[in-house]
């Protein structure tokens, strides 16, 4: 693609961040999105740079044959949905039982049909993500049992955390979207917590969200819930809610979540397709084959919403991990994931399909120096790969067992970093400053000259937790560390949030709908 | 360039690292490898995998045009220089006074004797590092006046420092190179450190070095140290030593320095030419004017190494900032500078010169998140841009002020982490692993099977730094963060340094020579 089109001070943000205020001069509109970034931030991000690509032709079509052939001489097994495998049967998969093997080419031919670009549609329409093409939405990390601070240490998450990084989400400015479960409620019946969970996104945030894939009929409640929030006839049209499905590595797909997928499919709403290959447990060690094996098992979850109902919304997912040699622990945000999601990238480029990659994955137990190393390495190659939906871009810590409430912020500033990286370098007669150049000459400085006044106070990042002060003043301003920044930073936004507008009928029909179905059913803790 | 053609176990290591046992099995050799490598690592990484393309032709070239068009219609100063006057004068360029202009075309032409690849040879033949091409050699932090450590803060640095640092950039096993003024031994007269300061590089490592560019005469007395050590006849025939010298931004050149570039040069040896451009100080706050003013100025002193002895090596060198809007101070590890050395990596490339560029930069005041967040995202731009020798790779703290132990070696093993990134993604019969799907099959894991049991030790990058362990394991041990393990890793360092030997006879004459020479002057501290 081509590259670097938008100014420096358009960071890379939406139309809709552009629209509005037509008569007035450009610096003032400027000003104006820069107040608004700071509040709400851009909808999404669109890249003015292009994806890093490191594998040739060649190489990347030895990868994708041998998916072809661990697809058509081992294939997938369909566990518990005889659905699926009818489904799959009808297209023209081989195998025997609860096996089924694909010749070359079956699935991308089955995957033409799904879009390589779609809107996920928020509450508030000015929150409506696209994915997919240049487009990106960062999402907080998802799944965690555990949270943690500094004051309190970690402990199971509960409802009050769960919404509090709702909230949070809701006001962090590079946040596009308010993710799933992003930590477990473990307070809540694990029946009935994603009645719960999916209220939470609905009433503490507007930004676009993920409903539950535990079991069928509980993204089924989801679903129904969006229903009420947008109306039938608008879920059947646009995708407003999505579910994150994970493949039971190796090569085995379960009936949950054929059957969740199944579900969202039916809908006309979106799946992300994610196989989590631990090397040397779920998948063979060396990248290369866990990439084999992902693109097989991803292509095959793909298919089959296309299968229920061509055109669905569906997310090319992968999770690369890597493992420590002396003890056998999963790491994260190591270089071999890294640089094998630039890899990935390529592959879902030529499969048409929207990407979901890496995050801001560590396995640091506290927010140091470890954690904002990995997290940079693997969340850089999030965005280098070409990512379009970007879960785990915030909070994620002790290998994805703890969402950090700080780690939250300081992913957050993280990835308004890469807003400006994503605007790339703009090549035009503002920002090549000849004129500047003729105005200041040899010798002197650029303190006062007309092209600074004029560009600077758009033309950097502006972290808000970053300490750039000289070392006196930050060691007269108590001498504090960047987690200790980040503790008052969550403190504040909480103290400071305020709850999107909810119409009070549509919330009462979804607690009296949530009420419904917790009497229908007795508590179920697995 | 052609991709990732080395095996993930090669990890980028050099051809001297592959040598030796050619009778021996390649696992044999694997395994040898890798304990060599935690004594003493490669000399030097060669990427298996291309730099990141950022900008399109059209956009690259007009970045050049606006240097020629500085260069042609602003030009600029040799302040204090006659000599150098009179070489671009005699080359033909054009201007009054001390001002040259010069027409397009025509450094680029001058550049052509310039050496696209050189090795900087090291008293320890294995420790010769190769500059250029796909080669690369991580160098320490330079010129700090601090030093900082967790158990005193911050202080001066002092020739004791010095010397640690030198000690353990030698132990560091994914550092190739001992740098330069790893801090200021502000303890020593300003006038005769160099002399202390080389003296340290030769007798507490083997690795290559810089030597000092504060004064021409001085480069002289380093340059003589080399001849010392490595005879007079094998300097003027290799470069053994190298200057790394700063333009006087903006499109000044002062005489210091042009005599620093002049001294090495003439002696056949390395200059490494770094315009230090501080957005809205020294050059525009915009990337792309940077960039074309930094072009101009690197190319005028590339092309002085080659007017003084064509054929002399020289770095084409970098170094982009950007500022704090609020507060007016330089940042770094930004993501404006991140994505623009790219485009220099683009520019430096397209006149078939070394790189030096970016490195692990951070205005944090300590080892924390912040830190390694901002050294994360400059060092991978680094590596991404294609630099060639990559000064500031370990130890950059407090926007250069300081040089932090913790740092030093938290960055080191960063730098072992980009070992295994360089190495690529392998794709070979081994990587992709079709016999390990065959035999394990869906379901079932793959812990115990044949391809996981040859692979498992070689296949991932072993941090000594990072902490992998399970929370509770983490927290029996201590709950430490990794600046806490950092501060113990350094001084276990420190406690098991030992020297690589120096003949007796050589150390005799350095010492004498440099006794001498501090005899022949009165101290001075400017």
């Amino acid at each position: 693609m081509a590259v670097a089109g938008l100014a420096p001070t358009s960071r890379g943000t939406n139309e809709a961040a552009d629209a509005g205020t037509p008569r007035r001069g450009a610096r003032d509109r400027r000003r104006d999105r820069r107040a608004a970034a700071k509040l709400s931030g851009p909808a999404y991000v669109t890249r003015a740079i292009p994806p890093y690509e490191i594998l040739d032709e060649e190489r990347l079509l030895r990868i994708e044959a041998a998916a072809d052939r661990i697809l058509a001489e081992v294939g997938i097994e369909f566990r518990g949905d005889d659905e699926a495998l009818r489904l799959f049967r009808q297209a023209g998969a081989g195998g025997e039982g609860i096996t089924c093997t694909f010749e070359p080419g079956m699935l991308r031919e089955i995957l033409r049909t799904a879009p390589a670009e779609f809107t996920q549609h928020a509450r508030n329409p000015a929150r409506s993500v696209k994915i997919g093409g240049p487009h990106m939405a960062f999402a907080p990390a998802y799944g965690s049992p555990f949270v943690m601070d500094l004051d309190r240490g970690r402990r199971y998450g509960t409802l009050e955390d769960f919404e509090n990084f709702v909230k949070l989400a809701y006001m962090a400015p590079w946040l596009h979207h308010s993710g799933g479960t992003v930590c477990e409620p473990t307070d809540i019946p694990v029946n009935k917590r994603h009645l719960d969970m999916v209220f939470s996104h609905l009433k503490y945030s507007d930004k676009a969200f993920l409903g539950s894939i535990t079991a069928p009929e509980r993204a089924e409640d989801n679903i129904e819930m969006a229903r009420i929030v947008f109306g039938a006839e608008r879920v059947e049209r646009d995708c407003v809610i999505m579910g994150n499905v994970n493949v039971n590595s190796p090569l085995v797909w379960d009936g949950t979540m054929t059957g969740a997928i199944r579900a969202y499919a039916a809908a006309n709403q979106g799946s992300v397709i994610v196989p989590f290959i631990l090397g040397g447990a779920m998948g063979p060690v060396t990248t290369a084959g866990a990439i084999a094996q992902a693109l097989a098992e991803t292509m095959v979850g793909c298919a089959l919403t296309q299968l229920v109902r061509p055109g669905a919304p569906v997310i090319f997912g992968n999770f690369l991990s890597s493992m420590a040699l002396r003890s056998g622990s999963p790491t994260f945000g190591t270089p071999e994931p890294a640089v094998g999601s630039l890899v990935v990238g390529q592959l879902a480029r030529r499969l048409n399909l929207p990407l979901r990659c890496a995050g801001s994955f560590t396995t640091s137990k506290l927010p140091d120096a470890q954690a904002m190393q990995e997290s940079a390495m693997s969340m850089l190659s999030a965005v280098q790969s070409g990512a379009n939906f970007l879960l785990h871009s915030a909070g994620f810590l002790d290998g994805l067992l703890s969402m950090s409430y700080e780690k939250f912020v300081l992913d957050v500033d993280q990835c308004g970093a890469l807003h400006s990286y994503l605007a790339g370098v703009a090549v035009d007669d503002n920002a090549l400053a000849l004129d500047a150049f003729a105005e200041v000459g040899p010798g002197n400085h650029f303190f006062g000259c007309a092209h600074t006044m004029a560009n600077y106070e758009t033309c950097f990042w502006d972290s808000e937790l970053a300490d750039n002060d000289p070392f006196e003043t930050w060691e007269d301003a108590g001498g504090k560390d960047a987690a200790t920044r980040a503790n008052a930073r969550w403190k504040a936004m909480l103290a400071d949030y305020q709850a999107p507008p909810l119409d009070v009928a549509v919330e009462a029909e979804l607690t009296d709908f949530i009420a419904r179905r917790k009497a229908a059913m007795e508590d179920a803790w697995y």
